[in-house]
């Protein structure tokens, strides 16, 4: 069936960043056919039209790195130092995890990605104790796109190494095409620092072996580098080249300490960087140089990081805050302009994540986007800076309806697949079953 | 006549950073008579109950430094340097100003002010063609609580810098105790840059004569630094000093660049200090050490400076973003903790603008404070973490109820004492009238 959504302001993040107003998109089976003018479009046309009302129409956003298994660990430890969060927080709740803990807290980051219009995003998981093709049926089911992938650790015994191993091998393989493509998968091993050689190497021929790419966490913080060094006579950048990682098509988490020469070797290896800049501030590990990676033509996106260090999904502050930063940094107001972190945020995020399918509103891509009702919002008068808006003023709160594949998700800020009712009072419950 | 606030959880900001499951609020003739548990409270001596169903209660936001007039530019320019930025934007904008341009966009900017939750605003205004006293009386008839202040500025002839002053004395004595004591005044030179020493010590007589503090923005970027060193062969906290501004009550906007040796003078002359960590950082002024104030002794309060820097008046982002960035520029995640800076964006901003007797919820203090509902908001999940959530996961839109002295002016999420469909309108279309 072909729908016609009429009389938006389309942001389409096209090569010009073209922007349309009174416009027009027509979808069918899932992709976009057609983007243009109401003035010029023949309404017989189309079997189904939605009136927009003058609503913003923009890509869904795509968040390139998560931990949605973590969603329930939301706020259990702030302003702490790296390792006792981790060590007194973190690790005895995730420890406790069962499948039932690890469903409802990803269905409670479901429904937060969704209704602050994430439309894709990129997880690795901690499989330890739970069935994780349970929740990928969680994911899958809510009709959100995603790349779900299983982390590798070189943590326990050689047995259970290689057990993890097998596992991730089998997980990446099962679910790398699933729900009318909208679910895939990537080898990922967590970090240099917790992952041997070997392990790391085990990672990038199982990317080889599926044809997914590499997602790994690297150059987060100082420390990490300074024990790249000490243990490898390396930095974490050359480490992973000289291990034939950057073989595989990848994507790192962070980047926050690189030097140039890491850029370029980054750039030169097509290596694509997911900048969470609210997880990198709130943890103290720094401030990424996005504009010296843009110069040097490494592809960005932006990422949430899990809520245990952010503390939300929401992508439009996460977005807002990687332009702020360039800017107070470097104390140059013209550094990452909207324009640029709005890519950053749809079109060159889903290219960071492999996903050139997504990100924009063109012909041929497929029908994954968000609306944003101005009409009676005061932060988000005057009206007509659309662009403007959506970077420096709009927050997730604003997103009125999302669509993936055409499929309404959300519609005028309800979910339609997920029992949102339901899935707070599960959340709260196993939360609450956790030993503290 | 008494009102039991009942069943809320009360994040009172006292001198323990108490919070109150299950508490009770008591307000009499606008202020707090009682805080405490419900367990221990008599609910037979209130005339009137209201439930509170679990909502989350704080002292409302106090805005330390904005420009309420300027609300319609949001937008009007990003990503620019300051010096184009003002004179092929701002300027231009503002000299169309009318009396009816400045009410509706003050009128949008109290919109949205209080349906995020701010109860206090202390705001500089440019007089240039418009009867002040009107847009006076929009701000008090909203409810909301405010400090209304003229700026002076060295611009024009001498005449019309004489007029300039004979306004803002007459502006400062007329308003500086109206609304039932709800608008008070400050004497507001802009700067030191846009003001002579003559001016600056105009306004220092203009406090000294009615009793009221000094607002005035200082040491925003290095240009402006250097300049004065080159104008007057000192740095401007030196200059301020030896004008003898700081023996009136001060406060600064911004602080930004700032040595040691200042910051130990400001805390000497007990002169606040005004964070804008979002302005500040979108035009590329720097990232203001906040930490190192606080360890002077320095009274900071949080800010968001006017919208077309912002771009909106969201308080909850602010403190947030003024939390994040000082772990991040530190580089340690322990710096700014939650207490801290939901104390700043509440009594100690209070303080800092001389308004002691709001900024927290203790018995005697003025009755403004807002609720937020977690029920159904998936990232205020899991809902015991209270403070860590409004700190680190809530924003503006989370705000349900907003009191002022014991009226509530938003309910619900609206708003009681103002057409907020009428001024959205209006504000359209005062924008719109101006040339761009
Ligand atoms: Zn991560
Ligand atoms: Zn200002």
């Amino acid at each position: 069936m072909k729908t016609a959504y009429l009389n938006g302001t389309i942001v389409t993040i096209d090569d010009h960043n073209t922007v349309i107003h009174h416009g027009v998109l027509v979808v069918e089976d899932g992709k976009i056919i057609h983007v243009g003018s109401v003035e010029d479009f023949d309404q017989q046309s189309a079997e189904h039209t939605v009136d927009l009302k003058g609503k913003w129409v923009l890509p869904g956003l795509v968040n390139t790195h998560s931990h949605i298994l973590m969603t329930i660990l939301r706020g259990i430890g702030d302003d702490m130092q790296l390792k006792p969060w981790l060590e007194t927080r973190i690790w005895p709740m995730e420890q406790q995890y069962t499948t039932e803990t690890a469903k409802w807290s990803t269905a409670l980051g479901l429904v937060e990605m969704l209704k602050s219009g994430t439309t894709t995003f990129s997880d690795m998981f901690n499989p330890i104790g739970i069935d994780a093709d349970e929740v990928a049926r969680v994911i899958g089911e809510a009709g959100i796109r995603s790349i779900f992938s299983q982390t590798l650790f070189s943590f326990g015994t050689e047995e259970e190494q290689k057990e993890n191993v097998r596992k991730a091998r089998e997980f990446a393989k099962t679910w790398r095409n699933e729900f009318d493509g909208r679910m895939t998968t990537m080898a990922a091993p967590h970090s240099p620092y917790t992952c041997s050689p070997d392990m790391l190497q085990e990672a990038a021929k199982l990317a080889a072996d599926y044809q997914i790419p590499v997602h790994i966490h690297l150059s987060e913080t100082a420390q990490e580098v300074q024990k790249n060094v000490d243990d490898y006579g390396k930095r974490p950048v050359a480490h992973l080249e000289s291990l034939g990682i950057f073989n595989q098509p990848t994507i790192i988490a962070h980047g926050v300490h690189l030097t140039q020469e890491e850029r370029e070797t980054l750039a030169k290896y097509n290596v694509a960087v997911a900048h969470n800049p609210i997880s990198n501030l709130k943890l103290g590990s720094g401030i990424a140089d996005v504009t010296a990676m843009l110069t040097n033509g490494i592809m960005v996106g932006i990422a949430t990081d899990s809520v245990a260090s952010n503390n939300n999904f929401d992508m439009f502050q996460e977005l807002r805050i990687a332009a702020l930063l360039q800017k107070g940094a470097k104390e140059d107001s013209t550094k990452m302009p909207a324009e640029t972190v709005l890519r950053l945020a749809t079109k060159d995020g889903a290219q960071a994540i492999r996903l050139p399918e997504v990100g924009s509103l063109e012909v041929g891509k497929q029908a994954d986007f968000i609306t944003i009702d101005p009409t009676n919002q005061p932060h988000l008068q005057p009206k007509e800076h659309v662009v403007s808006h959506l970077v420096y003023a709009a927050s997730g709160s604003d997103v009125c309806d999302v669509y993936v594949k055409g499929k309404a998700l959300v519609q005028n800020g309800e979910c339609t697949t997920l029992d949102e009712e339901r899935i707070l009072f599960e959340a709260d419950r196993v939360y609450r079953n956790l030993k503290k």
